[in-house]
């Protein structure tokens, strides 16, 4: 049988099963989905391929879902750090975006932003900023998966000035993109401290009505919580809650504030959790309890939050950070082992995307989102389980190999689809504007 | 003036004094020494190099100090993971070592450990494990700088019977090593619960007399603490100071169950902390308190614990993982800020191995142990602060070139000592042997 591609790896770890690792064997492309999985030698009597890439020191494992994003904020990348979340949003990085913010700032901070995505593994983004249309233009224009945030605030930014018309743009921005196959699109309103009542119910009411999931930013900080609790005597979370928001369609980004009863109580919701351990940390925000979310059943995926607070988008290292810190946190050393670190980072995310059937695992069917890295590098030798080498110790240059609906978008750590010499000059044009500024 | 090299940098981060970063500035190195640090115009005109390095796109920065490893674990990364330490340590790694260590896994592990160090800019390491004579001579060997840890167990292992004969193993070791310039060494009794009384006393006469300071795991875990106030209702730090041996000659390592009255104490005493985040984590062990320890005047230096519970040996990681921890742990976004945690990972660790007159800082007269950083890679660009760049994004593959003593052991990313291919040849070996144990 004639077939796009035929990919013969040291390992490969589907994800799903999870507990399955196959040595030497083949994955099979064919129109940008994943066609078989089968041992090598079968393989090679079954199919040829157009192209057959042999990756004799690597494991293929499916490509990262980086779950909460703000893609263009990697132009903002260290300019403010070892700073509190609020006194860093509200005296470095709003008015830096509010003086600066731009359609070509939102283009080159996400072509950037993809670039070293692509270059570290990760093959979807859920993103949420400004001026979203042209995050959805560049993530198609470079090939990589995209959820794109239809943003909502109550207050006037360089892209809308009321939330009615952030609704209004949103919403025609989700009717241009319907069809786009790398592209899906969530409503974003931005938190509960930033976004009122009467929007929420708005957005809700059309949510529904289009079947879009929510991706917001919620108890992220106690003095989220406490702020809100003096104003209306709920939590954040009681009042997203009593507006309809949580269910399997909503995506609770950070979530480090979080009782006994009120994991038992978001897990009963179906709401996901989206966690941003190096955000977390960096801004002191909290911990969220990631064993015991897991634990109580609720679907906990990874984001690297924008590179302002991180400062990077490394998803492998984003996975290894979250690893450490839920067996820290915990207090148990066999908390979150090193494979559903793995499915935290994959399939997790594919599901709070509503995504589960098309990413997410190497599976028959689905699509090819594939990610190959090489172990052979003395940093992760010697190899007694390529899973815990990949989760504990491998770095994002070892990601060799990078295709996404079965397009190669990193050929041997050559980036396909962008120019880092151009994405450089692009960099230090908008680094040299910010701090004259 | 004739001098060996000249390194000409985009910025220069000396560490001592702390709050400079200078730009397009030059490195001035001969007879193996530091000997100026000027502007790039100046230098020119000054000096005559026999070599000239341009590094445009770099920042140098003093070179990294793993101030805990245990070199040859490296030879069993990944072979355990997602356990606590004591089932970690008595079910998986003390049988393996029981069985297979051996002077010649020392030689292979130790050297696949200091070719990762090196290609992640770490130029001097602070070594505890058996066959320390191994240890020494490949540091040698590959030009690294190490202080090597004299074990002492109470009971047998591979390398000695008792107590008295890893004494005089290390004493003889120590005087064959005093003349050679790349190391020191130090006595390394394992911990509270591996070394009784009697053998630390005559230690202890012993490094008095040698003027040797002493490195060893304490307050690793609560269990730890438990089980020694249960046996002589003292918690170890309490019976290591009852013995005499907390002073500014003593490095505890780990430290991650301290009360604030026993910070307190330890900072009265000049002891210095030598601080494992990963491997705390990874172990489920607790947190160090790191921001209070800092705060209260202690000097905290950082490791990266050997590389079966890490699984890497890299510092740049674990100087990331230790700023954003120190922050979450405190609950203070401007805990160990970007230069506090450089400091942590390079005066620190000179201090606690009492080198800070020789190594730890960019500074005339030190040892040319320099690091260079090539920040143009996308994912640290742009570039507000090369400081925070590299705190809290860079990657260890972006170490291009690392010197000790002025001699380069990495040039432009290829090790000058080691051969890759040989080492990897060595470790699948070594692989194939534990595995089919």
């Amino acid at each position: 049988m004639q077939v796009d591609h035929l990919i013969q790896a040291r390992w490969i770890i589907p994800v799903e099963p999870a507990s399955v690792i196959y040595e030497n064997y083949s994955l099979v492309i064919d129109d940008g989905k994943i066609i078989d999985l089968l041992d090598n030698a079968e393989a090679l009597q079954k199919y040829q391929p157009q192209t057959l890439e042999r990756l004799e020191q690597h494991v293929l494992i499916p490509g990262l879902i980086n779950c909460h994003t703000h893609a263009a904020m990697s132009l903002l990348s260290g300019i403010a750090d070892d700073l509190p979340l609020m006194d860093w949003l509200q005296n470095h990085i709003w008015p830096a975006e509010q003086k600066w913010v731009s359609e070509a700032f939102v283009r080159d901070g996400t072509d950037l932003a993809i670039a070293e995505m692509i270059r570290g593994g990760t093959t979807c983004l859920n993103d949420m900023y400004f001026f979203p249309e042209v995050a959805a233009q560049q993530a198609i224009a470079h090939g990589i998966r995209a959820n794109i945030g239809l943003i909502v605030f109550d207050f006037p930014t360089v892209w809308a000035e009321n939330a009615d018309v952030y609704l209004t743009k949103g919403l025609a921005l989700h009717e241009r993109l319907r069809h786009e196959s790398l592209i899906t699109t969530s409503f974003a309103p931005h938190a509960p401290y930033t976004v009122s009542d009467e929007p929420l119910a708005k957005m809700l009411t059309f949510a529904n009505e289009l079947d879009l999931s929510i991706h917001m930013h919620l108890h992220e900080t106690q003095h989220e919580v406490d702020e809100q609790k003096q104003k209306t005597a709920q939590t954040p979370l009681q009042r997203m809650h009593d507006l309809g928001l949580l269910s399997p369609a909503f995506m609770g980004v950070h979530m480090t504030q979080l009782s006994k009863q009120e994991i038992e109580f978001y897990a009963g919701t179906g709401a996901h959790i989206i966690h941003c351990p190096e955000s977390n940390l960096k801004l002191a925000s909290g911990f969220c309890p990631v064993a015991a979310c897991l634990d109580a059943g609720i679907n906990v995926a990874l984001g690297t939050d924008g590179a302002a607070s991180n400062n990077d988008q490394d998803m492998l290292a984003e996975m290894r950070v979250a690893a450490l810190l839920a067996k820290g946190v915990s207090g148990r050393a066999n908390a979150v082992p090193a494979m559903q670190a793995l499915q935290m980072a994959t399939i997790n995310g594919a599901k709070a995307l509503g995504l589960d059937h098309k990413i997410g695992s190497l599976t028959i069917g689905k699509a090819a989102d594939v990610v190959a890295i090489d172990l052979s590098e003395v940093e992760t030798q010697p190899v007694f389980n390529p899973l815990t080498q990949i989760v504990y110790a491998a770095s994002r240059n070892q990601v060799s190999d990078v295709w996404v609906a079965g397009k190669r978008l990193l050929n041997k750590r050559q980036l396909t689809t962008l120019d880092l010499n151009d994405l450089r000059e692009r960099a230090a044009v908008w680094q040299q504007r910010l701090a004259s500024s």
